[in-house]
């Protein structure tokens, strides 16, 4: 499977410590060495970057570079890959990304998907995983039954409806962001922490490397970090119920809702 | 306005030793220093890699990685800006990308339309070039005329009625391609060159740098490079004629075609 990162923040904020503890996990501290992504929306234009790699995050030069680079963004989004369904190549790389209705969309994906995934229009994979599979389903479920200037709160509602389906069809944990929300999703595994003054220091579970945030940070600044892992060993990280969804909308969390068909999961003996 | 690159071989093939020339030209050698970006297909599963920034070429790390890194495609396609429409910010940086019928499509723009370019649907904009607005507007006017599964001589006629409409309304160069063609339209400025056995020695116009080409290919390799300027000094570079198109598929040239509506522009004081 993999392991999914996310940042919202109501500051540019650069992702470089947590994206740096998670590259660690693509091959030497953990075992999701078959590829890596970071997209970011840039603040300024909310314009998208997108840098994926079908080949081990901790080795890679190019992931070393990013997790130096001063990528300030109010929305980033990672992804370090263990292949379950779909071969090793950069086609099956997360996060995904795919336009709608004028905006760039971004997906990634945990977990396990043994169901069914219906294709359709006008969304499809370019590659062949399970994941890209069922963010086009996402999106054409949603272009069928939603305007374009749906409120965040119907939204919200039909990413949990989507979310429900797929999570009882195998594991699926999930990060979603369109550079002006990150929607997160977790089936089965997924941490939460908000960080915002008084700020401390943190140190990361799998480097030696420890930042002291206070000194890098305005008392007004709020940052959400989403993982499904705790990143850092001296922080208190909240594990979200299976089946819980989080809207985060500059750094704070603005909704969130336990999915009842999540819940139902465990009589299906696929899910866990 | 900017200048394009792309590479078509039917091995594959990185583009190191041009994108290195032009990304010389982005601040260093040349003004086109509004942003850069490279876009290539993984040559085993069709999986598309585009890196943007909205800084000078010639002065990025990224881009200095991406000159050394050994990216083999069938498939390459980079772009310098400087910007005539759009302000200087990542969602303005070529080559832009949409998803097309489970195809992956990157687009690059060299020129200033000065019409206005009508929008619709499903595609739209990001950013606000008159790039992206072209290339919503081609995306948009193929999917009301053709099938996806449309033949590839359709297709060329199809994008040449587009570029020559889009070459009627000011200065319009691009370059597309969905990884298994390269489409090139030269409405004012491109030049091309198809390198193949035996294969010589070449020296970068804008670097003291030389490659033996013999030393890196095989007497089976083919090779087409398209580019606004020519990038070598010592090789022969055929400059297209104004409103010829060509398709590229696996380095050889497989269509050429001038456009009426492009020889025609002479009549528009705008187009020049």
């Amino acid at each position: 499977m993999c392991e999914l990162l996310a940042l919202s923040a109501n500051t540019p904020t650069d992702m470089r410590f947590s994206f740096r503890g998670l590259t660690r996990r693509g091959g030497a501290t953990g075992e999701h060495a078959d590829g890596w992504g970071l997209a970011s929306f840039d603040p300024q234009s909310g314009g998208l970057r997108v840098i994926r790699e079908e080949s081990a995050a901790a080795f890679s030069p190019l992931a070393a570079q990013m997790a130096e680079h001063d990528l300030k963004a109010l929305y980033s989004l990672a992804h370090i890959r263990k292949a379950t369904q779909g071969v090793v190549t950069l086609a099956n790389c997360h996060p995904f990304q795919r336009q709608w209705h004028g905006q760039d969309w971004v997906f990634a994906h945990n977990g396990d998907i043994k169901g069914t995934i219906p294709s359709g229009d006008p969304y499809s994979p370019i590659g062949n995983t399970d994941s890209e599979a069922a963010f086009c389903w996402i999106l054409n479920t949603l272009n069928d039954g939603a305007s374009p200037q749906l409120g965040r709160n119907i939204l919200f509602d039909l990413l949990n409806r989507c979310s429900a389906h797929l999570a009882g069809q195998g594991i699926f944990n999930c990060l979603i962001s369109n550079g002006q929300w990150l929607y997160a999703f977790g089936g089965t595994k997924l941490h939460v922490i908000t960080r915002r003054a008084p700020f401390a220091q943190a140190t990361l579970a799998d480097d030696n490397v420890t930042v002291d945030f206070s000194a890098v940070t305005t008392e007004n600044d709020v940052v959400t970090i989403v993982s499904t892992e705790p990143l850092t060993t001296n922080e208190t990280w909240r594990p979200l119920e299976s089946g819980e969804s989080l809207l985060v909308v500059d750094g704070e969390i603005v909704a969130s809702h336990t999915s009842a068909g999540a819940q139902d999961r465990g009589e299906n003996p696929r899910s866990e």
